[in-house]
């Protein structure tokens, strides 16, 4: 039984892991679509967020299946509660990918300004930390979790920095309006990538440690 | 035990509607901020948050604890695996509440702009949806629980209405860009929070039907 559990519990991160590939592989095609000016990829993008909600319910429920049959206490049991609340910020992060595609493809449509190059590294970090905290969640570290929260600071910054450039911009350049306001969009999304991976951040180290660190992480560092 | 466990289940949705109460406040209060050019409601806002995040640690650990104590499974069970993503949600909504009061700070420090008037209307479409979703939770009422995936609707149309009245608006205003763009911002802080809602709404049909109807629960309308 311990062992057909821990096999399990084996193909649920294997599945999870599997989720969190689709999704990143979705913040790439949304990214590229306003780095590169392709519009030819917002269909791969819908099709991967239809893949992912698919597995955010196949996941679910085997975890509460998962529960229900085992019966785990403990470590394992607050690791499933956990995996729920994960599978849920990666099903968000695909929203937030699909968003960032429909208003890259706004985007596109008209003339490019110039805060467009820190959106590509914004998204740099946006990814990189959805990364680790994946990693993190799966292999029940703690120590990349906190890495993972330190790196929301740089997010943050640069959210600030596109934030007020894209202001002033719009404010000189009126007729950048309709470009900039997108612009600003996608700048928002991905920062709302970064706050879901420090919220998987902040479920690993609950996890591991066996309290709750979320609200108060940072005054742990 | 049994008898027992009925009790906590009580006690548990009790707190879940305290919580969410706590989180209604907040939004009227942020909402003011903006609808009363009233700056003094920030620290009620600010100090709701740091109460809401409480009540989650305090929510999460009851639940988990009740999970391991009686070990329930089926209906109960699937409420109690929702009751922790609901409330998960209720704290991104009360996330959403303090990023309303910040750029409500920042639009009545300037002159006052024509489509405010759409933000008053989508805030009470977002907190009716909140408001609705929750009861439709603690009394698993999945016909209320309907009528809330069908008022996202309305919320999406006043999100499209404003994003392209702030658009025109700016651009041919140009010296309006730095308030329009929070204007903008508290727009999608309520759309975010009518996502919230329907989030914690399709959580009910879930849990009362046995059956997963998130990412196609339209179909059934």
């Amino acid at each position: 039984m311990e062992k057909h559990f821990d096999k399990e519990m084996s193909l649920l991160k294997e599945r999870i892991l599997y989720m969190a590939a689709l999704v990143e592989k979705q913040i790439n095609f949304a990214c590229r679509i306003l780095l590169e000016r392709n519009d030819s990829l917002v269909d791969e993008v819908k099709h991967l967020e239809e893949q992912v909600n698919r597995l955010q319910l196949e996941i679910d429920d085997t975890t509460v299946g998962l529960i229900a049959l085992h019966q785990p206490v403990a470590h394992d049991l607050r690791f499933l509660v956990a995996a729920v609340k994960v599978v849920a910020e990666l099903e968000r992060v695909g929203d937030h990918a699909f968003n960032i595609a429909r208003f890259a493809l706004s985007v596109i449509s008209q003339q490019q300004i110039e805060p467009m190059i820190d959106i590509k590294a914004m998204a740099a970090v946006a990814q990189k930390m959805l990364r680790e905290s994946l990693d993190a969640f799966v292999n029940n570290d703690p120590v990349l979790a906190k890495t993972v929260l330190l790196e929301d600071d740089k997010a943050d910054a640069y959210r600030d920095k596109i934030y007020s450039e894209i202001i002033t911009y719009m404010k000189e350049n009126p007729s950048s309006v309709p470009v900039g306001v997108p612009l600003l969009m996608i700048s928002r999304n991905l920062e709302r990538i970064s706050d879901n991976a420090t919220n998987i951040a902040e479920e690993v180290i609950f996890i591991v440690k066996g309290k709750d660190v979320r609200h108060h992480a940072l005054d742990e560092k």
